[in-house]
């Protein structure tokens, strides 16, 4: 079959390589759409050090059943399925606990390091264990099943804090995570929501999605005009998608007494945070990693037309074309979000 | 009658002043004990700025009713009381929400600032309004009643993290705040208790508390120990009741994937902490601040003897000697935890 | 000033009266809008006991500031507000947890019984308590501010129970009560929502206000259909906003296993439950009454166009008219809702 | 081996079976310990229909690892052990959000029926899957191991309720399990515990293992004494572990304004609510099956002396006397609660 192999730090090749082996308990998935996730780009360049070439990566996927093992019963060949971006053991103390995001030996697909391989999604075919396949619901498309990965970190994100009907909720970062916590912020029964971030154009797309105020941090104080929106009272709830020592500080000068704040980014490994004012106001922060059986809702929600996902994807392109896309992605290119590559020339997006 | 003045800063004097007026929604009570805080020792200097001589301090008190204001209904001279540390508005959004802690117009007895002044109880009498008050139950002494603000932040703080049957907690701090989380949280149903300090001394106190494990900090690597005692999983629950770098730094270390903190202590005013690892291992930090509504509850708790208050009273003084031993407070004499002054030469403690 | 006044059981009469005195801690509101309630309703043949004449009934109101007490410092005659609909104490263990529903001392405007008498708003003017009153976001009419009350009763219920995104619900009943559930519940996140009633008339009215499937209990099997639309597993979450034996019955025979049930509705005194299955199958149950602190969020929900309350009301009526109004309502006519008195002939609805 | 067999209904004999077989993921286990479960004792006659002779009963058990099977990497012979009575699927839902009582395949040892058959514990030796073993700490004996399994259910009916410091409890029923609920309580953090039985041998137990009141039911008014016990208030938590008309009822009107049920007993399949009060009293009624993964904190509980389980064991007796203990518990000779039945002669216990 065709693939985009990382074939050694810095490139990619789309290239011939052999079909996957279908384990007993595994499903063929034939590939129609494959989103570009930020890992893959830092995989690129092997600074995660958690994708060794030669390795095909790609997680966001979703398609068709082509072939099931021995062992599977519940699927057939011809189901449309998207699958988790990661495998959970299943027997550890956090998966019997439902929070499998936290499992001792999570494995990512389309990934590969010391212990373990498992080659990912942008190729024609992948193989995946049957028990995190999902079915599409009738009338989402490969190419939003692609986009669930992300969006279930926003609703992963979204859960971990006490929502209260109309509660005023604050964004910090209107990327691609930020904007999907907006919406899904709204979805759960939140207020007024401020969008925040540097870029003009963000903010715009974040008016657009249904932020209520956006502010401009390079040009406005964050925390006074929370304040001025909220009655000096300031917000119930923060969500920090950024992840530097600017937007989380921000992000606590910004929460009400007693509020909660979600902590998603964290683009610098480590900040400084004022201890006092987390004790005495009493704050919650409440760290989100990834997600955790999200996949079903995230279906749904697209399905029904609860949020808006096809605003975040900035281009499908053929996986024939997958080097060059990372390369933009890589440069920053500005205003690119979401890329998703397809290994089919033709049929049903 | 007779009151321990903070004539000015750094000058306390046992002298006379006039009887306490009684509003009347207010009481006049007879005071028989009142601990010396960590704050009223902070005040004696200055250096906090909300107490203003001259004031009368003194917070955590009890005695017995002696008058009562016109529009007490409630109370009757001889009640054995003691009484928030507190006055809330009762008016305020957190106010309505029971988070009287929060409160927008909190006040404190015993502090003066531009904005009200109320004298406290290191004095014979002490004025106070009657929503505050609580009755002693049968068995509780006023010694131990003065005991009750440091415990009520303690069962605050064990109440702000969800609590499950058996969890491991660690606590770090082993002072009088953190013995008494130590015992709270045996009450509350934890497991393994392990307490941390720098101090032998209070270690082995804090192991005739009740803990499983005590980990001198100075010679012990406490994360990996905590690992060692969980069977490399981490703590389920921990206490920071210090505040300061190194010891948030060993909280968010020994605290299992998915598991809680309390940040009850503040003496430095911010810290790092390491962001990733708060977003990757899905930690949640809660800031714990004084108390909100637990006085009942605590009473009833050393009316029980459910836990230790008196194994924390170094000393109880007349308050004709109060000053002898506010100093001996600020000069942090070894050994020395709770201290507290009885007006009373006499009669029943 | 004219009011409509219950002079004995089943007479009432639009008449003159004196203007409301108005307490130190007291507002005057020129009424601008009046809902009639169910339990005015009963009121008017004293079934319920808690109405005796002569009375001015009403407390689901909105107007105009007129004047205030000596002691209001926050209110000035011109502002645009609603008020609760109960006075609560602020003093009692339940006020002070913030469950003002529950208030050992909760009064009702509007009903005059054995220990306190509070004449309510149909009338041209009504004293309220300063603490009770909010202001009205621009954008909400008098008219629909006058639906809060009903509202809040629904925003209560949903946050009673645990509402995970995308959970389906069950909605038993679709009245007034039912209705308002049905959407708030898709406001807090809800997916798949049934609606059920033995009227078309009104499923078609759930159907236009968010219901994704309408079941006539008359003609369907609820708990089978309800299996069949969530793929055999049952509801995750069911509203019982009726309280007869059948429908609490169907209730919990369409909730999964684990799954929660709000009891709204209480027409019958008691009802017989399956034990059995509510152990087994490990349900919880939640009761739900009135609200508690919920009107600012409805406000800002009607105030934002997030859910539609002009649907529900029948007629907006001159309180000249009252007494034939609350006939109709008496006599259940078919297809009447929400009926809004309004005292002033002219101006802004 | 030696097993105690149900060869038809009515009729338990102590004989010869042939060993267990051990599949590749499971463990067999020479049995030291096994309780008689009241299960056990209305499988006695086919009362319930889900243990169909020929059939080894038995679920409450220890012992050691005597082999394992090919597929077992975590468990080596000599390991003292107990295991959950249950084995759930793993993969359905309920499994993978932590709620292994609701598993929609959940199965229990030492039942049959059509879709399965699994031999129990009344035996030399029993065969179980690895995943659901539990290793016995040092200090906890087989026999007090064979308790877990009660233990478990009311450490899981404690869990399902908001348990806040020094909450009154009132525990309807004082046998096993309501017994083992009120020392749980005790270690959950409640306050005043109540006991409430009609037998005045089970009051006295309940006294001496922890209730500050005990209530008879025959001779007191259970809700009039509770009032009194909590100064008119109710209880914040009842919990019923009986399951008939009465005991519901007084557990609905022994509870405080928006207090906590949990029912734990159902004797009766049906029963009559006050629907009314539960709503307009905002009551919360949970209920709660078996256990959900507390084996692990039951042992720890057990291991460190929290709480007495050797005052439920009413004998300890041999395998081979079995059949003369399930004549005595099944005529409900009084005073008798947990037998446990050694296969081995001698040993430690």
């Amino acid at each position: 079959m065709k693939a985009l192999v990382l074939e050694e730090y810095g490139r990619l090749v789309y290239t011939d390589v052999p079909d996957p082996e279908v384990g007993p308990d595994e499903v063929l998935v034939r590939v129609r759409a494959c989103g570009i996730c930020g890992s893959d780009i830092h995989g690129l360049d092997g600074s995660t050090g958690r994708r060794r070439p030669p390795l095909v990566m790609g997680h966001e996927a979703a398609g068709v059943v082509e072939a099931v093992g021995a062992g599977v019963a519940e699927w057939r060949p011809g189901a449309r399925v998207t699958f988790d971006s990661t495998v959970s053991c299943g027997e550890c103390r956090y998966c019997r606990e439902g929070r499998i995001n936290l499992c001792d030996r999570r494995r990512v697909l389309g990934v590969s390091c010391e212990e373990y391989r498992r080659d990912g999604a942008f190729a024609e075919y992948v193989a995946v264990p049957q028990r995190i396949l999902y079915r599409l619901p009738d009338g989402v498309s490969y190419i939003q099943a692609a986009m669930v990965e992300a969006l279930s970190i926003a609703v992963h994100a979204v859960g971990r804090v006490p929502v209260r009907l109309n509660d005023t909720a604050v964004v910090l970062g209107s990327g691609m995570i930020g904007l999907l916590i907006l919406q899904v912020a709204r979805v759960a029964g939140c207020g007024t929501l401020v969008a925040v971030d540097v870029d003009p154009d963000r903010l715009r797309r974040a008016c657009a999605l249904g932020a209520d105020v956006a502010l401009d941090a390079r040009s406005e104080d964050v925390p006074a005009r929370v304040a001025e929106v909220t009655g000096g009272r300031g917000a119930d709830l923060v969500f920090e998608a950024v992840g530097v020592p600017e937007t989380v500080a921000a992000a606590i000068a910004s929460v009400r007494k007693g509020g909660c704040l979600a902590l998603v980014g964290n683009v610098t490994p480590r900040v400084d945070v004022p201890l006092q004012a987390i004790v005495t106001r009493e704050l919650t922060l409440f760290g989100s990693c990834a997600s955790s059986g999200e996949y079903p809702a995230c279906l749904d929600l697209i399905g029904r037309g609860q949020l808006n996902v096809d605003a975040l994807i900035s281009a499908v392109a053929p996986l024939a074309e997958g080097a060059l896309w990372f390369r933009r992605l890589y440069e920053r290119e500005a205003g690119l979000m979401k890329v998703i590559l397809t290994p089919a020339a033709a049929g049903e997006p």
